[in-house]
């Protein structure tokens, strides 16, 4: 059976597990997965360019499951009324390439994109880390703050956005989770004395949103919003100065704020950290930076995770994409005696 | 909307077309889009394998459309009661990347298969051929005479299979259909006097299905068997003699019977011929071969047929995959007010 997950349906089951433990819970299937990195068959993603966007499908697939997400990126969409990031998913088994899992992702590849800022936060921020500061109030903002809530118990966050409206929407969307939200009227304002700082702004451009002068002794480094070619947040000297993680190097080369730096400038891919093959954070005093792009293996364990639970709480419906043939020998059967 | 069509649905439009019919229409809509060849963003296929199989997406896009197949192959799936290969796709918008359809294809791999195999013949073959030879009998048997049929007038076969029951269950499926189907007792018998030779055996081998003592001046050879690595079907003399005709020629030099053939060995795609670049055949004398492998736009081509003939018919559910928001950089509202 192929089961389908609508947009209602992915929904409830967060809501019904609650919207901060689900990103925790995300969190552990990504520590899973990423601590597994070497049983995964990696495929760059399959990118369709046009004048207006992107169309993307990213597969990956360990000796159990097979996944990919279908994602665009379109900046014109707004203006459209439609979602600029419009996403969906399958997950089948390797051994047979039955699918059994259809779920949209618009939503969910906001709440793995956040899970996975966190826990690597969690393994490169000082230990003490109490105070955040976001960088851009978009559609990303609310799932990296509750991220980091659920997953490093991060209260304390100073928020700037060059409209100020989003700062507002932001206030009244997390009104009532106990985290206190407050609006500084610049990104420098907003760094100043942070732990950790996100940045996670939309314009397609090479900004420099942070420049080496703003940034502190310790500070972790949480850069989203720079993720494909001609979009980085950090001035290159940031970068310089820091120890900086990726997930996925080739693709992170081309796509995220280190596109600005030479070949041979050195980052770290994440799962050598988690499996503890190397050092992450060396003292309180060094910057560290994860260069966020978004990898396959996190829609992976996205879809693991709604899989167990739409399993668990018997949710969605049917869908007879695949026939069932009576003789698999025989697929001309199906025209001429029905399915 | 997210136009969804299950296999009954996708069975019911073919039914209501007619079978044969909808054969020569989707020859149409891949007549057309081969001969707008160069405005389609071609990918390789993205392709994760495993040792039980592989499981593939196949996107391509033009300045309308984008499309991808999810198919797997997977040889062992018949002793567990499943198809071997199975497939569903998408067609979306390439201005807005807003998906518009979701279809089975399984069914449709089968029709698309035969109708480009009918279309490239129609160019290749003699104009008097009659008589074809099919060597194989199995899951798309039926489709490719049907094919040859509605698009090139075919009516007389002769059939092999080392399986005596996959020619009796190919001519009870087309009896009524108008076919002659005679069953030949060795391949080298079905083939004498052939015009056309269409081999499309199972085997993950490397066969010679066809010896170059078998082949006659001016026949045609449809080769829909050899189509991945390390499964080819016709001895590489057979090749060398002829004028060899391919879908994509990157992929065809890995997956086709071509890859018995050094990289240099001459291949015409078939885009050159239908938009007349290059010269079909050249006389009543020389052998043609049409290596298949299946190429992504073939799937685009049936996706945009499938398309068109559901919105005629007002046929499909909508699928609430992609979230409809108030405001498209409020995603969190979701969580918070229902989708």
């Amino acid at each position: 059976m192929l089961r389908y997950l609508d947009v209602q349906t992915v929904i409830s089951l967060i809501r019904k597990t609650g919207v901060e433990k689900s990103l925790s819970l995300l969190a552990d299937y990504l520590a899973d997965d990423f601590k597994r990195w070497n049983e995964f068959h990696k495929s760059p993603r399959a990118a369709c360019h046009s004048p207006q966007g992107v169309i993307e499908v990213m597969p990956i697939a360990d000796g159990q499951f097979y996944s990919f997400k279908y994602v665009n990126g379109h900046p014109g969409n707004t203006a459209k009324h439609l979602p600029t990031v419009m996403a969906f998913g399958v997950l089948a088994e390797t051994e047979t390439g039955v699918p059994i899992l259809l779920s949209e992702m618009t939503l969910l590849t906001g709440l793995r994109t956040a899970s996975t800022s966190a826990l690597i936060a969690k393994h490169l921020a000082r230990r003490n880390s109490k105070r955040m500061a976001i960088i851009g109030c978009g559609a990303q903002s609310e799932f990296q703050i509750l991220a980091f809530k659920a997953v490093m118990g991060i209260t304390d966050v100073v928020a700037f956005d060059l409209d100020a409206k989003a700062i507002e929407k932001l206030q009244r969307n997390l009104a009532g989770t106990g985290v206190t939200i407050k609006a500084a009227s610049s990104a420098r304002e907003a760094v100043k004395g942070a732990d950790i700082v996100t940045t996670i702004t939309a314009a397609k451009a090479k900004q420099a949103v942070l420049t080496p002068d703003m940034v502190e002794p310790g500070m972790h480094i949480n850069g989203v919003g720079g993720d494909c070619p001609g979009k980085t947040e950090l001035h290159p000297d940031v970068l310089r100065n820091a120890r900086v993680v990726v997930e996925y190097e080739p693709q992170t080369r081309i796509e995220g704020d280190i596109q600005q730096m030479t070949g041979n400038f050195k980052v770290t891919e994440f799962w050598k950290i988690i499996t503890g093959a190397e050092q992450g954070r060396s003292d309180d005093q060094q910057i560290t930076v994860f260069d966020s792009v978004g990898f396959a293996i996190e829609d992976f364990s996205a879809l693991r995770m709604m899989n167990d639970l739409a399993k668990a709480a018997d949710a969605g419906t049917a869908l007879d994409l695949i026939p069932d043939l009576a003789d698999p020998k025989d697929l001309f059967a199906l025209l001429t005696k029905g399915a």
